[in-house]
């Protein structure tokens, strides 16, 4: 179950309200698109900015419209206590399995880390991905913390936040890994640009911000490199290089929630204030880069 | 008001609930110590952890203890919504101003922040004072910035994140934001161990930690250096040089965590998990600090 493509969809809001019919959407069009499973409530999906109740909401959505592909259901949120409710919440729902990321205000310790994933995991009946984003945490894991926590109870998978642009070095950090965790852990990567590498590395998954939105390249990109045909994966990755150089100026949230308010999938200012969306510059840019890549979604 | 020493008391839990009781307390020695103000749920307050319902009972709990001491609020939170609905609360419980940080997950731009304080300025009825702390929000003010939004209505005071070490660069720090930002927007240091400096160099206040636990060594401070006594001030922080140091090592919030536990001002665990209190090793060194120092509180 924690293999193949993950696909990352919006939450969006329309005036500072869940957008249910716009969410159940979205959830759809990605089940159909034939992604492994469905993670809501992910950063792309904007989990810390949302109320429990929310996303209790938000992961009923998701299991009624996801047609029976797994649905993972990020967890995260400051306090240990409020992490354990969420995690009710979202079983009780159905999630198949839940995502957390060890957030931050005041800095952890290693040792903070460790015991926010058993106190967690102690009481969980549903498998756990291990979310390590230090871009949005500013929590940098070790190698062997991921060994510590993958040892507890229900760790199923990590998504690391990328590999190294060279193959040889992205092979290798993949292999360090893997030495480190147990061998029935998952390794799954994350930020897009660094996909195809990391699959063709030997990870697992790939945990994808743009499969959320468009998951025919995302689609694409992952079967030829699961399949062992790593060029054919790199030669589609580059190919949409225009697109990993908006995510890596302006966020992949921010250009997903673009192209998606473009396409008229959700409303616009789909993202909860104080974020704003692009600019009308940005969005033209970002319309030019879908266009010349022949990216529109599938209604 | 917004001059001299705020206090920024703990709230203190106790099973991970609020420690009602015990948080009475903390204000109460707070405002008997002659602090010109208290400021409830700043970060070491532990605001980013709580729930709406335990800051709004925080509030009240201060405003009625505070015995006529001006009670400042942190309103922090992700999403600009929430934010302004803790604004509501912290100002229908007697709150004579709020505090604001901007909270990050997905990184801000200037416009996103800009965007947040005058969102929320625009039906606030108290002043508001900018929290810049760049350690929790990973936000980097610029002067510009501080200027845009110290122009925007009830703007009052700016928490700066500390002052070069150097005397005469840190007063030209403070004259250089003194130019960016109107006359009537007072300034105040915060980081513990730069306060004299700070007040030296010509702040009008300090946020303070310390004085939120141990008041008195922070009014010797800020009573030397606003009286024109650098000298003086300078002489008194440097003799608390080795609680900076476990400040700057363990970070703050632990510190006076394990000073308050120590003197059973506060239960054992009083911070919210995953922070876990310092281990027992740390709190040795910490009790040797506070004897040597002198620094027992006042009962």
């Amino acid at each position: 179950m924690f293999s193949g493509v993950s696909a990352f969809p919006l939450t969006p809001l329309r005036d500072d309200v869940l957008d249910e019919g716009a969410f159940a959407a979205l959830v759809r069009r990605v089940a159909a698109s034939g992604v492994d499973s469905i993670t809501v409530l992910g950063s792309t999906g904007s989990y810390a900015y949302l109320s429990r109740e929310e996303r209790r909401t938000a992961v009923r959505i998701a299991v009624e419209n996801a047609g029976g592909v797994p649905v993972f259901v990020g967890i995260g949120s400051l306090r240990t206590s409020h992490v354990r409710a969420l995690a009710d919440d979202a079983q009780e729902a159905g999630a198949g399995a839940v995502l957390l990321a060890p957030l931050t205000y005041q800095a952890h310790t290693p040792d903070d880390v460790f015991g926010l994933y058993e106190d967690v995991t102690r009481n969980l009946s549903v498998p756990l991905i291990v979310y390590d984003n230090p871009g949005t945490t500013h929590f940098t894991f070790t190698d062997e913390l991921y060994g510590r926590i993958a040892q507890l109870p229900n760790v199923a998978s990590v998504k690391i936040p990328g590999v190294p642009a060279d193959p040889d070095a992205a092979a290798d950090r993949v292999a360090a890994i893997r030495d480190s965790i147990p061998a029935s852990v998952t390794i799954g990567v994350s930020g897009d640009a660094a996909a195809a590498t990391g699959l063709n590395a030997g990870c697992d998954a790939w945990y994808s911000v743009i499969a959320g939105t468009l998951p025919e390249p995302a689609l694409a990109i992952a079967r030829a490199a699961l399949g062992g045909e790593a060029a054919a994966a790199t030669a589609e990755s580059d190919r949409l290089a225009p697109l990993w150089a908006l995510f890596a100026r302006f966020g992949s949230l921010r250009v997903v929630a673009a192209i998606a308010e473009r396409e008229e999938l959700v409303a616009r200012g789909c993202l909860p204030l104080p974020i704003r969306g692009l600019d009308d510059v940005a969005r033209t840019e970002v319309a030019d880069v879908i266009e010349c890549l022949g990216l529109h979604p599938a209604r």
